[in-house]
C-alpha cells in the first residue's frame, strides 16, 4: 500500500500519485463532476472525480461527511483550489463510514450553532477548521512559554492540585472529599513556585487552575491553564516585566514562525511587541486619565475596565504600542505576598499588562523574608495556621524574587477576538457546564 | 556592581574576579581558613577564606546555613574541590539572613531523615543535591516527551480535570461538590485525548492525574502526572509501541544529553533503547515462564510481579534488552475501549512495557466504531449514559486509533532505584499527606 501522506504535504508532489486519508469534509455534485475536501489533522486537500464510478464507495450517497476515508489520486495544479493543487483518478476507500448527519455543521467558514449547542457537541465541533485553530494556538502559546523559559534556564515543575488550603482567601474554592478530609483544588501555584525557587531559582509551570467563581459570564471559566513562570534574585517588578516582556515575544514568535495558518483563518491581527514595553506608575496612570479624559479616578485602589480602555488608546497613541505596564497597584488592592514599593509603601512592586486596553497578566515581586509574612497575614487578618507548611520555605532563606501567571485561555481570547473565553478551550467547566 | 554568573559557569573563569549567588550551602572553619560550599539553581562553588577577616559579616558565626549571599571572588583551579575550581580573596555580602538550623540536614550527600520528616519538610529537604537531581529529570522526562512528540507532528491538548464522571468505573475517585452537583477528579486524560484524535489526530499531554486509591504503600501516590499519547491511523498495537519506542529512546536521549550532572548524583545506571524492543505474545510468555521456571501460571488472565520479573530476567538473557513488551493481554482484564486481537478474540492489542521486570507503561488499539463501544460498554455491564457525550466523537467517524500513558513518577522510580515514589515527585499526596 502506497505511504499516506498529509494533506499539507500535497502541494509538494505535483504530477505523482500520492495517498491521503482523513475526514471526508465535504462533498458536492455538480452535473457528473464530483468535489471533495478531505480534511486530516493539519489541513484540507480538494479531489475531483470526474465520472460517477469514481467515487467508488460515495457512489450511492450512504456514506455521509465525517467518514474516514482513504484516497490515492494523481495531484494536479489548480489555481482554484485551496492550497493550489487537487487529487484526481482517484481510488477511494472507506475505513470507518458515518451515516448520521452530524449535529453541527462544520464544514462551513463560520458556525452557526448558538455557543450552548456548539460546546455541548465540542467533541464534534472542535473539528470546525477555526475552532480547531484556536485550540492548535493553545499548543503554540504552551510551546513559546515553556521554549523561552527553557532557553533562560528555568525549570519546569508539577505541583499538587489537590490543596489543604486555599491559595490566597477561603472564597471561590472547590471543595473535595479527601479520604474523609477537607481538601480543595488549587486556585494558582503560587505558594508552591515560591517554594520551588528555593530548589531551582527558576521554575515555571503549565497547568490547571480551579476558581470556583459563580459567575457566567463570556470572561469566566471555572478551570482553566494557567502559565505560571517565578524566580529569585531579582532586583524588583522591573526584573520581572523584563521576563514576561520576553516570554510574550516568545509566544508571538513562535505563532508567526510555526503557526501561520491557524493566524490566516482566525484573522488575528498580530501585535508587536516593544522592545521597551512603555509603563507607567499607578497613581501616574490615574492623573494622565484625569487630564486627558477629564474623569477624576484619582485615588481609586484600581484599575476600572474603562480606564485600561483609556490608558490602552494613550499607549497606542503615544507610543503606539498594544502593550502598557500599569506598575504600582496599591498594596490594598494586592494579595498579602506583595511586595511594598520601598519608597511609597502605599503602592506595591507589582503590576499589570496591558493588552490593547485590557489587563492580559499580573505580576510583580513578592515579600521574602519570613518576618515580612508573619506581619502581613496579620495586617490582612489571616491565620498563619494554613500556611505555615509553605512559608517554611521563608524561615530558611529565600531571594528576593518575583513571578507573573498568564491565563492561557484569556490570552487567547484577546488575540483572536472571540467573543467568549468558553470557545478557547477545548472542553470549558463553567456553572452548569461538566460535560462533555 | 558585577554582573552575577552561574555557579556552574565558574569553572570557564579562572583568573577573574566573578560575583555568585545563592545559598550558604556548607561552612567549616578550619584553623583560620574556612570553606564554604555556595549553592544556586544549577549547582555548586566552593569559596575559600584565608582569614576570619574574610568572612566578612559571616564572621561572628550568626548568619547560618541557608542563607543567601553573594561573593565576588578570584576564580583559582583547585583539583580538590568540586568542578575543580574555588574562589578566594572574598568580598561577602549577606541578602537573606537565616538564623534557624533547618529542621533536616541538607547538605550531606545523604539525607538521614525518615520518609515521614523528609515529606512533611519537603519545601526546605527539595533543596537537598539528590533530591533535586530527581525533581529535575521530572522536568527532563517532560522535555523529553514533548520534544519528541512535537517532532512527529503531535498537537498539545489540555483537557478537564474536573468531570461529571469516573473514566473506567466509579471506583477509587475523589468527589467534588460543583456548584451543588456531584462532581469527579478526572482518573485520566482517556476519553478526552481520544475525542481530540478526531481533531488532531496526533495529540498528546501532561498533566495532573488522580487516583483515590486508599493504599499506603511505597508505589502508590494519589495525584500524579500522567504523560499522554493517543494517535490514529494506525495499523493496529505495534504502531503504537513503535511510537512509544521512539518517545521512551527520546526521554533518555534528552537525559544524556542536558543532564549528566542529575544522573551522576543520582549514580543512574542508563538503560539503552534496542532498534527492535523485543515482543513476546501474552499466552506465549506464560509458556515460556512454564518451561523455563517451572510454573505454571497458563490460564490466568494477567501477570503477576513474580511473572514480569522472570520475563525480564529472560529478556536480558536473551536480548541483552532491559526492555520487553509483552503484546495482548486477555480482553477479561483490560477496559471496556480496548480492541480485540482479531484472530485470537479472548486476546487484545493492547501491550504493557517491562523495564528491568516491571511494568513500565501500557497502552494498546482503542475501538474505533460507535457500534463496537455499545456492544462493549454493555458486555462490561457499563451503563450508556454517563459515556454518551465522550463517545459523541465515534458516531461521526474516527480512525483506527491507539495511545498510551506514562506515570511521571514511576518511570523516574523504576530508573533512579529510588525505593518510595513520593521521592519522585515535589510534594506528594497520599493517603494521610496534604501538606506541603
Amino acid at each position: 500500500m502506497m505511504e499516506r501522506i498529509h494533506t499539507v504535504e500535497v502541494g509538494t508532489h505535483v504530477g505523482e500519485r500520492v495517498r491521503v486519508a482523513g475526514w471526508l469534509h465535504s462533498l458536492r455534485r455538480l452535473g457528473g463532476v464530483s468535489f471533495l475536501v478531505i480534511r486530516d489533522g493539519w489541513g484540507i486537500v480538494q479531489v475531483v472525480a470526474e465520472t460517477e464510478a469514481e467515487l467508488g464507495p460515495l457512489q450511492d450517497g450512504s456514506i455521509g461527511v465525517e467518514s474516514i476515508v482513504a484516497i490515492e489520486g494523481l495531484v494536479v495544479s489548480e489555481t482554484q483550489a485551496p492550497g493550489g493543487v487537487e487529487l484526481h483518478h482517484l481510488q477511494i476507500e472507506v475505513i470507518t463510514p458515518v451515516t448520521e448527519v452530524p449535529p453541527v455543521t462544520i464544514n462551513k467558514r463560520k458556525i452557526s450553532a448558538n455557543i450552548g449547542t456548539l460546546l455541548d457537541h465540542a467533541v464534534v465541533t472542535n473539528r470546525h477548521l477555526a475552532r480547531r485553530a484556536i485550540l492548535r494556538l493553545a499548543s503554540g502559546a504552551m510551546a513559546g512559554f515553556r521554549g523561552t523559559l527553557n532557553a533562560l534556564d528555568f525549570t519546569e515543575i508539577q505541583t499538587p492540585k489537590i490543596v489543604a488550603a486555599a491559595t490566597e482567601s477561603g472564597a471561590n474554592v472547590f471543595k473535595l472529599d479527601y479520604f474523609g478530609r477537607a481538601a480543595f483544588l488549587a486556585q494558582s501555584p503560587q505558594f508552591y513556585k515560591q517554594d520551588m525557587v528555593g530548589v531551582f531559582e527558576r521554575v515555571f509551570e503549565v497547568g490547571p487552575v480551579f476558581r470556583a467563581e459563580p459567575h457566567d459570564t463570556t470572561r469566566h471559566i471555572n478551570e482553566y491553564v494557567s502559565l505560571d513562570a517565578e524566580f529569585g534574585f531579582i532586583e524588583n517588578h522591573f526584573t520581572v516585566m523584563a521576563l514576561l516582556r520576553e516570554v510574550i515575544a516568545g509566544i508571538l514568535a513562535t505563532f508567526n514562525e510555526r503557526y501561520r495558518a491557524e493566524l490566516e483563518i482566525l484573522q488575528v491581527k498580530m501585535p508587536t511587541v516593544p522592545e521597551n514595553i512603555p509603563h507607567i506608575f499607578f497613581p501616574e496612570a490615574q492623573e494622565l486619565i484625569f487630564k486627558r479624559y477629564k474623569t477624576d479616578v484619582r485615588g481609586e485602589p484600581d484599575l476600572s475596565p474603562q480606564d485600561e480602555r483609556w490608558l490602552g488608546e494613550w499607549a497606542q497613541q503615544e507610543f503606539g504600542s498594544d502593550f502598557l505596564f500599569v506598575t504600582g497597584f496599591p498594596m490594598v488592592k494586592r494579595p498579602f505576598y506583595t511586595y511594598p514599593d520601598p519608597e511609597h509603601p502605599a503602592y506595591s512592586n507589582s503590576f499589570d499588562l496591558l493588552f490593547r486596553g485590557t489587563e492580559l497578566v499580573t505580576g510583580g515581586q513578592r515579600l521574602h523574608l519570613y518576618s515580612d509574612y508573619v506581619a502581613a497575614l496579620e495586617k490582612a487578618g489571616l491565620p498563619m495556621e494554613p500556611f505555615e507548611a509553605y512559608l517554611e520555605a521563608f524561615r530558611y532563606g529565600m531571594p528576593p524574587h518575583g513571578g507573573f501567571a498568564i491565563g492561557l485561555e484569556r490570552l487567547l481570547m484577546q488575540l483572536t477576538g472571540v467573543s467568549n473565553i468558553k470557545l478557547t478551550t477545548t472542553f470549558p467547566r463553567d456553572l452548569t457546564r461538566l460535560t462533555p
